[in-house]
């Protein structure tokens, strides 16, 4: 594997972005080609975030999209929802796509419009995009040119739910993320005045990711009660589910069915009690459990930005590709402090 | 009522301490007499306290106890769990006395030595004390010379669930604290480096003020799962609990239920939706639910250092000694950043 | 003293408004009369800042100017740079006024030009505005009707320079500020995800305060250089000053000064050393200093939005009604943690 | 270069042993051999720090110090000041050495003593240590086999000044760094529920990082005020000089010397303007300056755990086996959030 692929991302001025480019500048067979982004055109990134001086000197265009599916191996949409519809019809079929928005992550026309409150304007595309949690779905995932990549909430519950899945008989999630998940755009809920402080929930079983937890978990919605929150810290997600399980069970097959469905994801632990800062900066899920009462806790943690977005992004590349599904992301050691 | 009141405190360089002798200072009918502290009995709580200079410059000492009860008309015990029950029994009787610790909040000495690890030293005085939630023991706390004061995260999730408590069929809780709850010894756990950007929980189901919850709202063990939680703030518990109902209701009924128990109670105030910061620095309880799946979420914020602790004792005080209830209290408006 | 005062204010929604209200609602000789918001006109208070309900439901309102002179005793006005030029010359003389905006602090039109980076569209009220720093203005805040409320910077940098003010030969100040200095509108730079590990200076020898600073301890510009900063953390302004003395000095003698300076003035602390939290919640400036090198380095520290702002008008207004100028900021005790 | 290098680390559970091992997973040349800690020999790193899990479970061991050197070609010495001094006379030419520690920077004893109170007891190799700041010793670094790393505020405030280092009549330096500067032992100073909002100064004008200022730049004790200050956040220094200039210049020549001085050092970048986010994570030191009243304003801002110590000794051992000077560290880019 010599030549290097031409990767583009479209929206590239997001945290999401930022995230991608950080994690594919170490990454040793992509060539970063394209960065849009119409606000920005004309500048180097390095200029909107000067962090990058000399790391990443990159010219924001407004590349039309012919030239850049013709020169690109792979196009990143690191867009808000309701974005990546738009664009999709233009450039299907005409190169690899990784969509980072949750508008191809939802089958259901009905849920999907139920949980993002809109109609879908490229319905005809959903079945053409594999959800891309690659602890189910690998082998697809490496024969398919598309992918919707996981919600950073679903991502760290799913991880915490699936080997108990069948086991389920209604779960409550409380889960909480950290301020990089509002995205780069200074909003009241983000004012460091107020965040550095503060906790609140919203969207209470209303959120879109709940969408993508009913699909990959096989869950009705009275099965399943899901309170986002937000928290007075930057990166990561901590998520607590306390499941209702349909028969008896003891620790050590729990234990077992944790341990054989994740035996071969190195980026899924499994510990005795997880904490947020074992995973910051890294692409790691981390999770724990405890049975009491009949009633199975299991938490799990992530940093929404890579497990939870641009990790996972990555990690669904190097499979497309058929490069180690480890590689640029083995490389980023949990920061600890 | 122009006499002022003496007031000490045992255990006073502690946080707890601190913020008594803060809130205190505002007291119209209180006079600060001694402050002991074995490690710096000679020095002034400024000395060690430096914002205090000028406010507080009270020394504190080392007084016996039978000069300490002589002199005062109420001690506060600002100690460790373990350590009020060494020497109630020197005092009880000779003044009216407010435990800050959990020694005497758990009658059942079973509940107490599984939840606290430890045998009970001075059982004989457990039923002399009043549990101090003045929310449902008013009456019980005016004619009382000493009162348990409740536990914070207790404080902040029976609130929640006292107004549907016969409606409980079981509930789960997920509930987070600040670093302050720790108490002023460093430890690893609150560590700056880490903390700031940590989360985890611990004693899942086995946290001492699991204790409280099952005698004050009349549970059994099965029917509560608790997940006491740290997080990457300074002040203020966080309280979120899944309510599985014994019967069919509606929310106007709920809403019904909680006007109703609450209507006397000026501290906890009924929301569309509670955030932290509207009650840091303050007195105040906040509560709000929703009814989801014929579950009912409800989530409770408090300061853990005033509701939770010392302006909830400062409330019981003002009760066994017949001043307006909110004295003190009410001048405390949540600072909100 | 037994008639309230009534009070009003103008911009009623901003952080400085939030920090006014919160201290007069403890002040036992002021009623708040009027909340002036053009946005907001309608709603209460605490439906935008839900941390007031029961504690100040008070209605937002648009009254014209004439009702609202009419029945004010005193107008705080809590505006951004630049607004309360244009509101003055209707008000004035009709009713007591402290502005807490920089439009009337700098006398010299050169001066405010070139560091407010504007025009002066109410010059000719200039003069009748007292410089509202208590600390040397005393007297003559007591016979005003018009009072500009200081910086928050040049509060903490005036309180630590004003009693050494004729030994300065040039002065080098670094200061930093919290995120609660640039108000509630969320920017960029108060992103919580920026904000809360960065550091950045900004505007260095060109900030407004700037022209403050050269007219209360008469400097000439070249003898100053101030670089205001921003930190990681709500609350606070940190001084530290390097003077470069025009005599021989020792240690003892500037002792003198400062304590002979500041034997009247309750809220200025000299100690041996400041540290921000001491101060936190107060209407306390704490000073230090070292003397090295014949440099003298002082440092100063205040709660920005307290001593460096609503304190601090709140400290005028008792002065200009004849109060005991600590009423309502006697009992702000600092928080510490 | 196929053969990979040995090496090990005494100390090896702090915060600096913590980032030299997360960069040297990453190092193509590097094989970690022994880590060492007297209190946890036998224990695997990831028990003590289970971020570490599955990333490097190595075991610590009490390796006698004649097995470590026989097997190291390179020992990190990541001990407390005074710690490193006593084993250097054990392992000095029997293997490469970095010391991380202050013992053997400073060459002039009664500097030493005075900055550190206490005696050298290694003085007799104090000469055969290099100090390890390549932006000026890079060809010494290169055929030394012991390496006196330099200290965090030291690096910081060296490189921002250097380029000028022959204009400087005096300076004063103001400079704070996180709560990871304090190390991994709890103190009162790094409990989180003060420091998050803290600010304060320390050994002003003593710190013992002084002695390497003044004798890397050739300066006078009475030319330079240095105030350590610690800040609320946990990663970074900021630091912020006022230089006196000894003669005329204009900003195109400082530029011109800024540029001439590390055109060949990557790791410094010269800007604009710098904040601390722009380095976080990285090995780089960003610099920039402001001429005003011929006061000469630089600052500059490292990782304190990376370009501060553990990043820039893994650049010092690069240089010491004949690597790429970048090799693990270009690869560390800043993570902005």
């Amino acid at each position: 594997m010599s030549k290097k692929i031409n990767i583009s991302i479209i929206g590239a001025t997001g945290y999401t972005a930022l995230e991608l480019i950080r994690i594919l500048q170490n990454h040793p067979y992509v060539k970063l080609q394209y960065l849009i982004s119409e606000n920005h055109s004309g500048q180097k990134i390095s200029d909107i975030y000067p962090h990058l001086l000399n790391v990443c000197d990159l010219q924001i265009s407004n590349t039309d999209l012919d030239e850049l599916t013709k020169n690109s191996d792979l196009i990143f949409l690191a867009l808000p929802n309701g974005e990546s519809q738009k664009i999709i019809p233009k450039i299907i079929g005409k190169t690899k796509i990784i969509d980072l928005s949750g508008d191809f992550r939802v089958k259901n026309l009905e849920t999907y419009e139920k949980y993002y409150s809109q109609k879908h304007s490229s319905q005809e595309y959903l079945e053409q995009f594999i959800y891309g949690l690659s602890e189910i779905n690998k082998e697809k995932i490496r024969i398919s040119n598309n992918i919707a990549n996981p919600g950073c909430f679903a991502t760290a519950i799913n991880l915490a739910l699936l080997p108990i899945k069948n086991l389920i008989s209604s779960v409550d999630i409380f889960a909480m993320t950290g301020s990089s998940g509002s995205g780069k755009n200074p909003k009241i809920e983000t004012h460091h005045s107020l965040r550095s402080h503060n906790i609140s929930s919203y969207k209470i079983s209303l959120h879109q990711h709940n969408a993508e937890l009913l699909a990959t978990l096989d869950l009705k919605e009275n099965q399943i009660n899901f309170v986002p929150s937000s928290g007075p810290f930057v990166r990561g997600i901590f998520a607590n589910c306390f499941v209702d399980l349909n028969c008896r069970i003891d620790e050590a097959e729990i234990i077992q069915r944790f341990n054989d469905f994740y035996k071969k994801s190195f980026f899924v632990r499994i510990k005795e009690k997880v904490q947020l800062v074992d995973v910051l900066g890294s692409n790691f899920c981390d999770t724990s459990f405890k049975l009491h009462n009949n009633k199975l806790i299991i938490q799990s943690v992530i940093d929404n930005l890579i497990k939870g977005a641009s990790g996972q992004a990555i990690q669904n590349m190097n499979l497309m590709f058929g490069f180690d599904e480890m590689l640029g992301l083995k490389n980023l050691f949990p920061i600890y402090l």
